[in-house]
């Protein structure tokens, strides 16, 4: 294998894939000075990592391992893949030490990984469920309990350990494991035991355990795991997305999580392999998700039954389960496509997700987590410090962590920015550094300069997010470059660029209401309001004695919503005021839930300010109703 | 216990009810010659009956009795509540027999309860999963395994076929076994076992085992059951009715089948104690579930998950699992409301779940059943000939059987008219026969002829049907008696009776457009199409080449549906034509499933005339989509 020398903390490592456009920078490469990120990155350091860690502890999670390594009584306890929360607290705690030295939490983190090492078996297993009195039932429930998953995260724990700090004993704990799956598993011609995991992450993970190692044998391994899918070796079912053969699939079904997962598996095999009919299905499968099967916010899975997808158009509001690890694996598969690609609808859904359905999963307080993300809730409805079932904490966690190398990324001497946020960056550009700054109030304004410190030639790709329909700018050094460039496009600038230069792009964001494809039920007659990439909501606790339900949001040239002056009360957030009218339902129900049609009577309207929050700020006040899809005035498709 | 004279085959006895206003006639005093439950009656016998005893006898269902009794292999089969689809049957076959004498049935009948009996031991218990090797467990897992009510289905059985034929085996049978649960359970400071089953039915079992055998006994172990809910004794959650006493219960919660079975024991109960709390809570949860938690069909539970009610207005329309055992409780408990109250909001609601809720859960042939009752599919979704869990095709045929004697009611020298239908019945009324004959194509049309063929002085009353909200007259020999009575009453016409006396009722039936209160967000913007008692539905059979959901019904004077004359194409059904635009979904969505809302373009409508079909008939002709929410033009409220 591979040796311990730092390698580059980067989220995916494409450096050296074939069938990838462009790789990631990394973490450390970028500092967020942003209104919505970097908050966000204090929290993960200060509030979420000390308390997860203590979760861990004190919900026995750590202590499992200790009981395998018989350094403490008892027999495994919790969920058969609580090893997994340990493994993703370690990737977030690897992603916060490649950013920014810290000697306690490596202490910690090193403390984490020796317990970890001394629960492995000499032959190299690590899974605690298994490690007790289960032990004669290894290998022999894949369908059901997660044994390979937890692998797969204890993999990419691994790889991102030793890309923040170079050190090997994480890796050497994977590898071992590693080897042993690739030892146990395979086609029965070969002597091994068919097999494959009911909870995709190996895929993923052995690919990026292959690129930091340079063992190719982990890429085939992933590869094998992906092509016994299909034939009844994890359940058979849709549930698994176990019925067909991956390179058939066509639609996004079952469970959520684990069919993002898959993708980002088959997406980050692809890289290597270039296999055509995979990079097929994934589009297929982004397509069936993005026309059929989504939020508005970005969020999927629309079953709190099997926590699964649904039919096509399928949305509920209030029973929308929208699982925070849903949207954080569907980053993952578009963050991998972004890169295979370099198309830029991908860059639009990823920042979409993260800002409308990632984030909502976690308070600005860093202390509470949602697991469901529902799109109304009648106000009883909050989040949790932490979870019988632990998996979105610590995935929030480490897409936080790791944000930092989402901003850019490089191909050959070209530089694409991705997101758009306040920040500084040294990006490594053929054995050259450029030096890159930010200035903006972006997601709240739609005005970025990009300061140029670092002469040289080579191109910028701008990424115009689709959601900005007209008029964006782009200027150099205060002469127009380009107006109106192609929403969802990236815009390709390349010049012998000056220290001192400066691009200022700018995105009008006027105030827009969203409808939804007149099939989808649960937003007939009802419109969602966006401005820039955010999402809003109303919320009861702005709205004293109103019934949001009541509420129609009024339509038409004179009624353009405005953002107030000012208006920042939700710790600094920009809030939006909308006209609207309350309409109660009139009088002739008599408490039926159901009349015979009759015109309205005319209705004593009456007119009022809403005030509108991004949606993913909603429940960090006084506990109250929510809804993202207001009732509206206004044409009826 | 009271001796085996033949006794009154009606569906609850409260003849000795202090607390009932009325009390039902016999199933065989109504003879129904009406097309819709008719045609049924036959089914029941020739097909239902049949099929579902090959079907108990194909899965092991008898063959559990068998081995329990040692005269077959094996240990137990199937679920664990299997005996009651077994208790069902015999209850359903009891019915058949007392409106019609068949030799080969009561024959088969009486060989299943030997074999019921065979199994019974000693000490009269009686429960085949508990029979086997899982004995040392009896009564230790009431909240999973149905065990009291498994009970209840056989005390109901009994009950029925003690009625019906007079014949003692199966109620000696149930009284052992009751009087064994009697002497188990109860208070502990009474030496007895504290407990409640997870599943209601016992209650009103034991209240009818009770009435028939004037066992005061099994009324107070009724009682015990029920107010045993709410201290955790019974799982303590709301899925189980157990979260509260049921005096303060104030919303329909949880399994609904539990839900609606509970409350038609407390309305036996009540009928019986007259404690004003238990009918305060009756009411109370009445009016939650008409309010806020039912579907346009009658039907109730909106969710999958836990077969459960919903919140308040939770009611999707693919996803609705409205199963058609809960309808059937449903009109259990409205049932026996309309018998202690005379409230004719019950005997709407009973006639409005017999027709669209209960009635879709059988297809005409009677050879295939519906368990969820959805309110709009994609084609997918068909009626079964049997299932593993099994509740709603004997459910149906015990239900169908008793139908007869939910027509009329009697209370002193009254005579309730609660449903009308083509047919001929012989009531007793205060010791003497008063012969009625009603002559009607109802539900179909609106005309009833009531012929009273026996002289005397009583009263009819006759129900108003809260769907006829105006118009209906009620004529006496040709001289109009009353116009405009108020809909959602009963009208009381007492006078000498000359035999050849006909009172003429009329019901306009105009096509009623349906709107839902504007919190359903599911049928925000559409309608759904009744008339007379009787929901519509679309389907894609009638209308091929084009897409349901991009259907508008038009409104307004001039577009009233009619009638189509001599359109009885499904099984002889009338059908309904309507007018009604094709609106597609403009051209500007580009695969998008969310866009920035516009003025749609001025669209090419298409008219086209709409088939719709009774709801209870859809998913009889060839596969494919249906919709009972049809999108609508016409006022926006």
């Amino acid at each position: 294998m591979a040796t311990a020398q730092r390698t580059s903390p980067v989220v995916v490592d494409t450096s050296g894939s074939p069938y990838a456009r462009m790789h990631p920078v990394p973490v450390d490469a970028v500092r967020l000075s942003d209104t919505v990120w970097a908050p966000r990155l204090t929290t993960v350091r200060e509030v979420m990592l000390p308390s997860q860690h203590r979760a861990l502890e004190e919900t026995g999670r750590l202590a499992n391992f200790r009981r395998s390594a018989g350094t403490a009584e008892g027999d495994f306890e919790g969920f058969y893949f609580n090893d997994s929360d340990v493994y993703k607290w370690l990737e977030a705690a690897s992603w916060v030490l490649a950013s920014r030295p810290d000697a306690e939490l490596e202490h910690l983190v090193d403390r984490v990984i020796e317990e970890v090492g001394a629960a492995q078996l000499p032959d190299g297993y690590l899974d605690n469920f298994y490690l007790g009195k289960r032990n004669t039932l290894r290998w022999t429930e894949l369908t059901r309990t997660h044994e390979l998953y937890c692998a797969g995260h204890l993999f990419q724990a691994a790889v991102a350990h030793h890309r923040a700090t170079g050190k090997t004993r994480l890796l050497e704990i994977a590898t071992r494991f590693a080897d042993l799956i690739c030892d146990v598993f395979g086609p029965a011609e070969q002597g091994k035991r068919p097999g494959t995991d009911g909870h995709e992450e190996i895929e993923l993970a052995l690919v990026e355990l292959s690129r930091e190692t340079g063992e190719r044998r982990y890429l085939d391994q992933a590869c094998y795991f992906l092509h016994a899918r299909g034939y009844g070796l994890a359940g058979g079912d849709e549930y698994h997305q176990d019925h067909r053969p991956f390179r058939e699939l066509d639609a996004m079904v079952g469970h959520a999580v684990r069919a993002v997962y898959l993708n980002a598996g088959a997406a980050d095999i692809y890289a290597e392999t270039g296999e055509p009919a995979l990079l097929t299905a994934l589009e297929r499968l982004w397509t069936s998700m993005v026309e059929w099967r989504i939020y508005v916010t970005g969020g999927i899975g629309a079953r709190h039954e099997d926590e699964a997808f649904g039919v096509d158009y399928e949305l509920p509001n209030a029973r929308a389960y929208a699982e925070t690890c849903a949207a954080i694996g569907s980053v993952m598969w578009n963050w991998r496509m972004l890169l295979l690609t370099g198309e830029a609808r991908y860059a639009d859904l990823l920042e979409h997700t993260l800002y409308n359905a990632v984030l909502p999963g976690v308070s600005l307080d860093g202390r509470a987590y949602f697991y469901e993300n529902p799109l109304t809730s009648d106000g009883g409805y909050r989040r949790q410090p932490w979870f019988a079932c632990a998996c979105c904490p610590p995935n929030l966690a480490r897409l936080l962590a790791s944000l930092p190398g989402y901003i850019y990324s490089t191909s050959g001497a070209e530089i694409w920015v991705h997101l758009y946020a306040d920040s500084s960056a040294d990006i490594q550009l053929n054995g050259r550094t450029v030096q890159l700054r930010q200035r903006s109030d972006y997601p709240w304004d739609g005005t970025v300069e990009l300061e140029i410190d670092t002469e040289g030639d080579y191109a910028l790709l701008l990424r115009i997010p689709a959601w900005c329909e007209s008029g964006a700018t782009i200027a150099i050094n205060d002469g127009l470059l380009l107006s109106e460039p192609q929403p969802g496009t990236y815009v390709r600038i390349e010049r012998s660029w000056q220290p001192g230069d400066t691009v200022r792009v700018t995105f009008p964001m006027p105030v827009r209401l969203i409808e939804a494809y007149p099939y989808v039920e649960a937003a007939s007659g009802r419109v969602a309001v966006m401005r820039g990439p955010i999402l809003y909501c109303a919320e009861q606790v702005d709205h004293p004695g109103l019934d949001l339900r009541d509420v129609r949001l009024n339509e038409g040239a004179g009624t353009a919503p405005l953002v107030e002056p000012g208006a920042r009360s939700l710790a600094g957030l920009p809030l939006l005021r909308v006209e609207a009218t309350i309409a109660s339902p009139d009088a002739g129900w008599d408490g039926r839930l159901y009349r015979t049609r009759r015109h309205p009577e005319r209705l004593v309207e009456q007119r009022v300010r809403l005030t509108l929050v991004p949606y993913h700020a909603w429940a960090n006040r006084d506990p109250g109703p929510m809804l993202v899809w207001l009732r509206a005035t206004g044409p009826a498709e």
